[in-house]
């Protein structure tokens, strides 16, 4: 078992990338940035990826807001995501603890009808009964989505607002469970044309 | 522990997107996978990512063959994957597990000079000690590539067949060393316009 040797930290953050796939793939995502509010969360981006620290409520509310933004322009876009809560190997830093719990992007973006299709894995690292954690909340994310099995994660169709509310559940819900460091992995694509047929939410 | 429930499997897969950030993305990735032996792995395609099973050194062949073919366009190509070896949840259909342990694409991308940072993360699930393995495979991969700390992840600097390569063996490394169910997640970014300064292998 882990988590003997370090303080318990409830330091939420992700990593994560928005590619759209455009000739303008720098004024999207800047502009997708932009419109989102950023402001109870700590947010650095390299050549690879954004990582946002802070609350779990704000980094799930901040990624959120900075895809739908990216995914209304009607390109193709994809996210991947690392979700992370847990103490081995993590710093202190970086972090806005102190905000209080009221999301600030999603009154903004509840309106906002995007289909998406989606593969989430949750790793609930450090503890052997792990496989029951991720089967049961498959089982929780159908009340969000529609969900079908895939190789090596689990596949996500629908709405794009309840498929972040499935994945903020889920991640939610295996923390409290007692997951000592739990990881989550996500990729959801917006406008894909691969996507035929009739969008289920329109 | 986990394991002792389930047959013992040597499938490795991948579950991987590539994202060329431009116009042409379709063509681009139609061309990399055309470029790319692919017949001794499964391969299968959906809107959200590519599955390729078989044997490791041809699913780490074959993903990194691609992902070379589509970044050589000079196009900013982001490659984002998660490799998984272990038997929980895992079926035994969608393989090639019958062919010879030659990697068919690398003489082919062998000479190609191609500067990348990348993130990665190694998750050896089920066992507690699982802090241990990635420090130790943080170590090893060293001996291929520039290594520096990131929040969620380890981040790597240098030419794309080295990382490449320092990914397969840290794997590899891991499948052997024990871990009964092991996941590798990967984010590697080609051409970024917000990559600064002389690359290191040119």
């Amino acid at each position: 078992m882990t988590g003997e040797s370090c303080a318990k930290s409830n330091i939420a953050g992700v990593s994560f990338s928005i590619h759209p796939m455009s000739d303008n793939f720098i004024e999207i995502i800047k502009g997708a940035i932009n419109e989102s509010d950023i402001s109870k969360v700590h947010v650095k981006t390299d050549d690879v990826t954004t990582t946002i620290r802070g609350k779990l409520v704000h980094v799930f509310d901040a990624a959120k807001a900075i895809f739908i933004h990216a995914a209304k322009t009607g390109v193709h876009v994809a996210f991947q995501a690392t979700y992370s809560l847990g103490c081995p190997g993590d710093s202190t830093g970086d972090v806005y603890m102190a905000e209080d719990d009221s999301p600030l992007n999603a009154e903004q973006v509840k309106d906002i009808k995007q289909y998406a299709a989606a593969k989430f894995s949750l790793y609930p690292l450090g503890g052997g009964n792990y496989m029951d954690i991720i089967y049961e909340q498959i089982e929780a994310m159908k009340k969000h989505v529609a969900v079908s099995p895939a190789h090596y994660s689990t596949r996500l169709e629908g709405d794009v607002i309840g498929i972040f509310n499935g994945l903020e559940q889920v991640f939610k819900a295996t923390v409290e469970g007692g997951s000592s460091h739990t990881v989550m992995t996500v990729s959801i694509s917006a406008n894909s044309p691969s996507h035929k047929g009739d969008d289920p939410i329109e």
